[in-house]
């Protein structure tokens, strides 16, 4: 059940970063890369569809590896509320913040969560996106972590996606724990993490470490119980204040620490070292207004690896394109289109533990694939918005959005 | 021949500002906005069709009152060298900037210039983009200019978009007339502009007024040309310096100024005496990283009415979402969602001339809206990317992109 795709250029990300083929052709095999290669040594095979990409760029399909894609309401009236001039603090004296939104989620039935998580992820997904991390966090109990969680996977059932789900329970202290964290933490660790894992709804751990939210004492509590589940871990680092969160992360070797605007040296070491994904969100940075930049130069230089994600979510970072992140990652945070490309595909790859079967293309991965209507590689980078003409593969079949 | 849709919530734009009917109906004549009000007033006729909008947000259709979106070639090459960290310089002394758009928009024949503008005018179009503004710019001789004209004037033959056309033969120094900008500004005024008139290729008239162009008395000399022409101006000004072009285009009541990061309150009271249009370019701004941002409180202040475009460029703002540029409007200008929402609807009509027939919802203008599967009209600034679920109607017919 071999298929040809012929005459294209391919982004290939082979060998642990961007690298390219022109004049080339791709042969899948159900699901899986079967051979990818130059247009002239095309392997003799009795292919049952030859499809010709029109001279068309390829790259992998893109990776999403850091969403909040499942949310009740939504928060444009807050939006418009902070444009008006009304202040944060008058916002979260009248209910509004990440409240709201666990609120409004808390209140969805499944089906509710699920029918408007749909809506944002086909864009996502008509913008190239084929496989998506999604985290839990706006539910706070176990009763509403769990219908999120749920609904995480629903979705993979739903779309032609792969789908990760990760429990972040420690985003925010819910109402019932005020002024309790360490009491919601331990009801975390010894009720929730252990149920939800029983009950296989959690791929991986995330947590919030921000003076607004969970210290690192705290996280490192989580991180020991995921740990004992066998969970890899991922932080919410850094975005706000320094905390050392990344290099707690590190220790853990997590997948990725995420945000990470205020990290040290020594972070960025702790994390080369133990190969955890730096994940940056620019979506989040621009519509804050952020002026403190994550310390690219150092990341860079130590080798850290770096994804882009939209951070999809309702307070900070409504954004529903991960290819404007790629612009975004460009503008505003100076990577070539080489390194944010990377950044959508094999690194976030990395910050799923999803390497050795997404993120590039190469033979014994799966058959995830954009073919873009362009003439160089840069411009999935260069233009800014719109809907770039294109065909999206997944697991080796053509899909239509 | 009238047409009812009903059961949706319109952001009318009627009284000169934003303004909204919830729970509200529409009914068309062929292209004709016949009656907008509530939908328990609803006229009682024989309607040809009902259409339900279940529930939908309408704005007007948007209007990109300035674009350079015919052009040949692309500087996505260009936008890569510059993140490797190659400077201007460098680019400039290989033949790269405008001047590589210049060499590859003269290649072109009418007929490829046509299909790769019609690419990304769709996306545009897509985003809900009924009635567009074009410049040419490209040429900078009469045939080339004449070209790119002629291009325009088949766009609007073969997309269902309203089409302004501007002739920007002054947008740049053609390499013929190095040196000598004097004579390249006589060169416009007594043949170009003339002849192009006469072939009924120009709408209104266009420069570019700053150190690297031409300066205020050179584009004094062509207002007064498309004066004795009877054509309306336009002008970019005030983008990178404050040369006063915005207070000239005043002076010639220019329909709008455009960019206008440099000018000073004296300008800001000379447009708003003579009713000139602010055009704000929120793509250009971001995607060049700007600091000095445009004076809204002046604007505001003075009551100078303000539209946002995406300034669709191959150099500085290769943008292909005008929704987009309503968030950076907000994020980066502080514009509230509703005074972006005019920004692309009536406040663009007034910058194209075209506000007694455009831009607002009301008895005798043009039947073009987009409904908006949203639930508050913020929403249409607050998602940043992606393609919203929407329908699009022009002149009364609902059109599939
Ligand atoms: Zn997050
Ligand atoms: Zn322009």
């Amino acid at each position: 059940m071999k298929k040809l795709w012929k005459n294209c250029h391919i982004a290939t990300m082979q060998n642990g970063q961007y690298s390219s083929i022109e004049n080339a052709a791709i042969v899948t095999d159900s699901e899986i890369i079967h051979w990818v290669g130059s247009q002239q040594d095309i392997p003799s095979d009795d292919y049952v569809e030859i499809v010709d990409l029109g001279g068309a760029w390829v790259t992998p399909g893109f990776i999403d590896c850091h969403t909040h894609s499942v949310f009740g309401g939504n928060r444009s009236v807050e939006f418009e509320k902070r444009l008006q001039g009304v202040s944060y603090a008058e916002i979260a004296a009248s209910g509004g913040g990440i409240a709201s939104t666990v609120r409004a989620t808390r209140e969805a039935s499944e089906e509710q969560l699920l029918a408007s998580a749909l809506k944002r992820i086909r864009c996502l997904l008509q913008d190239g996106v084929t496989t998506i991390e999604i985290k839990s966090g706006y539910g706070l109990d176990y009763t509403n972590e769990r219908k999120m969680l749920r609904v995480i996977r629903q979705i993979a059932d739903t779309l032609p996606m792969t789908v990760k789900s990760t429990c972040l329970a420690a985003h925010a202290l819910p109402p019932e724990y005020k002024d309790q964290s360490d009491a919601y933490i331990e009801h975390i660790c010894t009720e929730m993490l252990p149920k939800l894992h029983q009950e296989d709804l959690v791929d991986a751990v995330d947590a919030f470490c921000e003076h607004l939210a969970f210290s690192p004492a705290q996280v490192e509590r989580v991180f020991q119980t995921a740990q004992a589940l066998h969970l890899p871990v991922k932080l919410h680092a850094e975005q706000l204040s320094s905390l050392g969160g990344s290099s707690l992360a590190a220790r853990y070797h997590a997948l990725s620490a995420d945000h990470l605007e205020y990290m040290t040296e020594d972070d960025v070491k702790a994390m080369a070292a133990a190969g955890t994904v730096a994940v940056l969100l620019p979506g989040a940075f621009y519509l804050l207004r952020e002026t403190q930049f994550p310390p690219l130069d150092l990341l860079h230089q130590h080798g850290v690896r770096i994804a882009l994600s939209t951070d999809l979510n309702p307070g900070t970072s409504p954004t529903l394109s991960l290819r404007l992140m790629l612009n975004m990652g460009s503008t505003l945070f100076r990577l070539t289109p080489e390194q944010a490309l990377a950044g959508v595909t094999l690194h976030a790859a990395y910050a799923l533990g999803l390497q050795n079967t997404h993120g590039s293309l190469e033979q014994g991965k799966v058959a995830d694939f954009i073919a873009w209507d362009i003439e160089h590689p840069s411009e999935v980078v260069y233009w800014l918005g719109g809907d770039l003409s294109k065909r999206i593969v997944r697991h080796g079949n053509e899909i239509s959005v």
